[in-house]
């Protein structure tokens, strides 16, 4: 039981830990810290914290605190946090990216402190703000914690307590395994569906052409209207493992090019049935 | 009220054109043609269809006949047909492409017959198969005719009717701006979904990153699941239209790999809340 929860970053992530962390009864008070003064009050209003505060030193009595900020804040938080740093309480974040944020906490405190746990609840968040906050947001997906050699056992097991009471599973990776694997599957086809929305809005006003959109382009479109804030974050924070998907991916795309202005069916046929079979392979795998 | 529907090509499309016009009572009998005798006698015992035939002969004395199979298979069809070509039937078809259709049906009957109305309801299709058929895939859908200057009224009129019947709303554009609106809503897409998991499943098979994805990586790569027979013959019918966008792309594509190898932020910011309002407003467009 966490007497004193402490979130900072009250959006939909944040919102949805707290709202979340109450539902299931582990901790008696949930204090949550954002520079947004409206943010706060919508978020104490909606009861999904009990109080709030503009300041990190409002994380000071915590036993548990969750940095939910957009990855490219976590070290200006860290070092905020500094003068309150608790030896006893166990901090963790929920960053998309895990090497940015593990450098940019050892470069805030000086060094990695021992109950910080790198933590990344995968579970989709193209809604934004505390409104959307949902304490089912993260039942039954997955959590990835990517401890330093210099994290605490004691912490981590603490971290995944949190998360499993939450009702995701937890598991453990290397961080920049992490974000090599999160780039692929997370970051590469974010960046897609921005940039194909970004082309067909120019077409769209020349031509009127999203009323002939249907179910398909919506499902595909769909983590483009993600929070740009956010994912300008992401894209700073893991931008080499990006830059190198890109490139692979345009590399991809000028194979398939090239079999169609040369119209060879035989390729074509073998690149989408290679490519089906990978996606139904996906779905497979795909547990959450 | 049609006496004899004939439905040529007995999959997903036309089993649920099929399925439709039987439940809404557009006709008294439904004749199936397919040259896939496993596919007709699923179709037939499924009450999808009264009777199947491996030849189109069988739309002899149909009144009304719907061609559903790939586009690039409407030229054989057409040809097929020719010797039983009716004056007083109305012919009409599904394909994603119209100016290839049109094209092949003028090649394969020496004329574009003005009782051949060439249409293409926009329903996804990521299922497929006789057994995916349903009578309410149409509905609400949007159907686009692109008649010909050559093309009756009167069988525009008559293939319009048969499909609002079915729950669609029908409207008519140039065959050539279907060819263009449709490349860029939804072939470019389908192009983009199928190789980035042609990409990943590579990526999968050397480290497992597809147990890593979550529901937003679900709905990116669900028109990835589409049939490979059906998209080859769309890129192929086509390749014009989709080799020019996915030129567009690979230079937007480029731009944005551009300013994150330089971390322009503020370029970045623009171009992901740029994205974002235009995918806004693509759901505003977006009327199905």
């Amino acid at each position: 039981m966490i007497d004193r929860l402490c979130v900072i970053g009250v959006g939909l992530i944040g919102g949805s830990v707290a709202r979340a962390a109450r539902e299931r009864g582990l901790c008696r008070e949930i204090v949550g810290v954002d520079r947004d003064a409206r943010n706060l009050a919508e978020a104490t209003t909606l009861g999904v914290i009990d109080r709030g505060s503009a300041a990190v030193s409002a994380a000071e009595d915590a036993d548990f605190v969750v940095i939910a900020v957009p990855v490219g804040a976590v070290g200006r938080v860290c070092g905020e946090l500094a003068p309150f740093w608790s030896d006893t309480a166990v901090y963790t974040d929920v960053g998309s990216t895990k090497l940015s944020v593990i450098d940019a906490c050892r470069a805030a405190l000086g060094t990695l402190p021992p109950n910080f746990v790198p933590a990344h609840p995968i579970a989709g968040a193209e809604r934004s703000g505390v409104g959307a906050a949902n304490a089912e947001l993260y039942a039954g997906k997955r959590v990835i914690l990517t401890p330093d050699p210099a994290t605490s056992t004691l912490a981590c097991e603490r971290v995944t307590a949190f998360w499993t009471a939450l009702g995701a599973r937890v598991s453990a990776m290397d961080p920049a395994h992490h974000d090599e694997v999160l780039a692929a599957t997370s970051h590469l086809p974010h960046v897609l569906a921005f940039t194909l929305v970004h082309l067909l809005g120019r077409k769209d006003e020349q031509a009127e052409i999203f009323q002939y959109a249907a179910g398909g382009f919506r499902d595909f479109t769909r983590i483009a209207a993600s929070d740009p804030e956010m994912w300008l974050d992401i894209c700073l924070a893991n931008a080499t493992q990006i830059l190198t998907l890109l490139q692979a991916f345009g590399a991809e795309l000028n194979d398939f090019a090239d079999c169609l202005e040369q119209r060879d069916a035989t390729r074509l046929f073998e690149f989408l049935s290679t490519a089906r079979e990978a996606r139904q392979r996906s779905l497979e795998r795909m547990d959450n």
